[in-house]
């Protein structure tokens, strides 16, 4: 059974490049591609580590993955081509790797709604309208796109968990959400900086990019428009000393007070294969290495306003990046969504 | 010089006897005692560990501290009593120190204001109005005071970040306060509990105690009251893979818009020793075996209600706890009030 | 295919029964069997835990398994039985599965080599030589027995790395071989002590069990001569602060001088699944959550004594225990000896 | 008093320059002279940093230090000189130092017996001989000297552990001393690479530098030899995930068994205010932020080979760094050795 196993795959597998495959989501990515049933890896590339080889695990075996430089990748050999390269300097290969004929889900800020609070051109043939890659809210543009802007980490955690409120109608009007949300340092990219060295992260805690100045508000507040919700958002980040995971902690204003913290997600989320809801408290632990999201509810008592308290973890390397774009490619190519994906 | 100050030490000390000192605030407890200038040890209590040895360092020095029951302790030996005892244990031990004659610092939530949400009738001879010991809001009553309440932690960090607004009548009628809290698992204190082995906290990150099920809340709402906020309180504490530190991120909703962040901070704690504006964001770090309340502010952009995003860390055993302690003693012996601490 | 793997699983599947589910050993036992082709779950016990239920992760989803006591367990329903329980409450259940009619492997030190240093009888009907379960070195009397004893940890990753110098005599006669290895804290176990809190773990390392006490010595040294080497141990375990994974630092007195120093583990490893050599230094992050042991080995410079230096790596949850107790059972029912294991 | 002792300090104090003040042991060198009675900075030099200012906390207060270029400092005006420069260009800026009339204590390699392994040739001026700053074993020849080369920190843990047992000649002549040893990764200094982000050393354990390859360990076998003991050194290190705190596990084969572990420390030690001996064994939380070398001493048990297990812990940056530095100075100056340092 191994053996026909891997011949369907030779026969069937659809060829998948890895553009920026040395930073953190890159190697998730090659991992999740070498685990998956339906993809083979057609190249997989990084500038500054050419030549050498990048060692992944999936399904139990190791993997050795030859890195090359993004010039020499063979676009044209990929029917799909996954770009996590830095923001800024995405949206000229996603460019390429369309006019190469190859489907793209880009991980960078370039193509999302409200790009990252950067106005910027497009280069031809990248369209403005990219489909925004959160399946649990708009699985059917997916389906159809050539392309896909797949969401920032701390922007899927919020928007999973604000989504059903806002189309339910019971997010107040003109009200401020407070979202106070900590990340493992990998969300900070595999780059060597001074201030994420083991001696200045372990023993710490801090805010950074406070006061609406993040670079994934601008997806939330667009992506909050688009479902109709009037609200602001005020989105305070800080860095855990923990190698991977998010949880936001989201404070709602309601039209009206709910009975039941959770009915609007069990409503919306019934049939979700990657949405996770508990009557305890999300943490860390329960997510990581996983593509969920799994959210958490309480009613806060002691408040004039109606208020709801959402809890809402994942995995920044997985539902919030690798995990959720291999998540986009499996409706983009017709394959089961959960295909090569962790539970 | 040196041993000038020695003789005087030995004249004019005040005689200090802990009661827990096993636990995580007693130690620390020990430490600032012996390395305080006018304070020495009369007695240290640990009826698990009676009979061993604490060893702590104070002033560049090893201090080997012996422990016995609490009642083996001679109560009248002491000019002072810190109860560092289990909340719910405490009052009775209040009562029988000051029987015995001496002051009290309780660090327990047992006479503070709300009790910690639990009602209890109070031992004989303790006084239900003992003050809240917040040097920086209460400092007059705490100089006269026979018995002072510490504040908890938590309380600690949040209402010295809100009691200027508070005082300012800055604060908008009948809003709703979002406290996102996060400790270190020294808060937890002392006890082998299965969910605070290391293989349990490293790597995780999750809320406890929310929607307002904390027992701080309760100190924090009346005293909030007490400086005349119509306010409501929403508190999410949660827990950190570090050992000490506290971080709360806060959001106000103001009845105007403010033109500089810290000028509420400025106007009000000008001359405090203890308290530290930053233009930058406070981080555990910054604040890790200090007597500082270190504040940082930020005027979120994009609101439509005119809102102060505050952050207040603490070190949830010093300021939070036993640094606090000593402050609130020199006070009432009218010592210099940073003796025997650091900033 | 999938179906038909799960028909061919529910037919032919080998009912399996875990003793002491609540540990990390015992949890990491059902995650396995969880993902095992063959093996179902028959019952899981946890005496503490009975009543709730443990969540595993395997193959990308997840299961809740129900605990049970152990006396309401129905040994006679498994085929097999791991038992994690206590050094010395081991050996008795050891007893019970038997006379149930199961096979056992036992993870305890009861049955192993030396015993864990007790004297100690074991009950009727437990074999005195149940063969000690590292398959790399005793493959095929595991394949025959009805019960086996799983090594400690420690044992397995000093072993696999001195078995081929031994059995090559490559180790100079009455030389001590001194092995200094470290221990993330799961190898501590689930139990609430103190010392294994994270405020005391963090920012620390110690040895521990030194001066030739600990449990594994005794297997380690029953081993060594039992491969015909005669040599003295001095070994000298450390606590890291980290959640899983050992490294043994080895140092080796040899015969003659080694040209290579990998040499004798490629004749020995050639075709050994779970051995990885490498010319790099192994490392925890290599080996986590994987069954291997994985080694590297050095020539020293410099040394009048010829000397090799060896590394060797293991997950203390998988091939340290867990993994190398379902290894241990594939043997002994003539299973794919890798069914169910990551490498 | 405070005031009488602030001008006594100006009146007497010694001017310190420090040269790459922005390192890890840099910095900790700047809050030692901050904290410490009769010195006082004249300059803070760090090329990357000047014009940047470094915050460092000393005695209860917090010390805010502007940084300038090494080209900029006027080392005229220093009456000693630190310098925390990288290996290779640390021997220059002695000689300009020396040339300009301060005394010097140097933490590079430059000056150390072996050189760290480098052939390298002295600038004029800098002599060859600078005595090896380990005061427990060469104080005489540092009270007089103009320079001094400051130990590394594995040297210093490994050194002050094995001198006694050389200098009563208790070392088997020819016999092989095991090293394994552990650092926390503030040895590995404040520069920004990639292995050294949390992301990569959380969780982890390996060796590096091995089979004799470390920089320190020219400076151990010159040191062993000066102290008459004919043996091979086999030295080990490995990096923890912990900021600071170097364990030495150290194997003796012994002339002769010994009776107590600890006598030949308690003869050799009995004086000195920075060696503490302890019946336990030694952890990195004992020793951190201060100036002790901890050693603790087993005769295992079941060995043919008289063996000594020796166990030495120190913090990198202070014993092994800016406090040996500071002591070193302290007898340079004629001052009490122990002043500004912390037992």
């Amino acid at each position: 059974m191994q053996n026909y196993a891997f011949v369907v795959h030779n026969l069937h597998s659809i060829r998948v490049g890895v553009l920026g495959a040395s930073g953190y989501s890159g190697r998730e990515l090659c991992a999740l591609i070498a685990g998956h049933p339906r993809f083979s890896l057609a190249f997989a590339t990084a500038n500054a580590q050419r030549g050498t080889t990048l060692r992944v695990r999936a399904a139990g075996r190791v993997h050795d993955i030859p890195l090359i430089a993004a010039e020499e990748a063979d676009l044209g050999s990929a029917d799909l081509v996954f770009a996590a390269l830095p923001h800024g300097a995405s949206a000229e290969w996603v460019g390429r790797a369309i006019a190469a004929g190859a489907r793209v889900v880009d991980l960078s800020s370039d193509l999302r709604p409200g790009h990252g609070g950067i106005d910027h051109a497009l280069p031809e043939g990248v369209p403005a309208d990219a489909p925004y890659g959160l399946p649990e809210l708009f699985r059917e543009r997916i389906r159809e796109a050539r392309v896909v802007a797949n969401p920032g980490c701390y922007a899927t955690s919020v928007l999973v968990a604000l989504a059903p409120l806002a189309r339910a109608g019971l997010i107040a009007p003109g009200a401020t959400i407070g979202i106070s949300a900590a990340s493992g340092v990998s969300g900070a990219g595999a780059s060597p900086k001074l201030e994420l060295l083991f001696a200045e992260i372990a023993e710490d805690f801090r805010a950074y990019g406070v006061a609406n100045s993040h670079r994934h508000l601008f997806e939330m507040r667009a992506t909050m428009q688009a479902l109709g919700a009037d609200c602001d958002l005020l989105f305070t980040p800080h860095l855990l000393p923990v190698d991977r995971g998010i949880l936001s902690t989201i404070t709602v204003p309601l039209t009206q007070p709910l009975d039941d913290a959770l009915a609007p997600y069990q409503a919306a989320y019934a049939d979700e294969p990657f949405v996770e809801l508990t009557r305890d408290l999300p943490a860390l632990a329960d997510v990581q290495h996983r593509n969920v999201v799994r959210i958490g509810a309480r009613i806060p008592t002691g408040l004039r306003t109606p208020t709801l308290l959402v809890f809402s973890a994942i995995d920044n390397l997985v539902k919030g990046a690798a995990g959720q774009a291999v998540q986009n490619a499996n409706l983009m190519f017709g394959l089961d969504e959960t295909a090569g994906l962790h539970r």
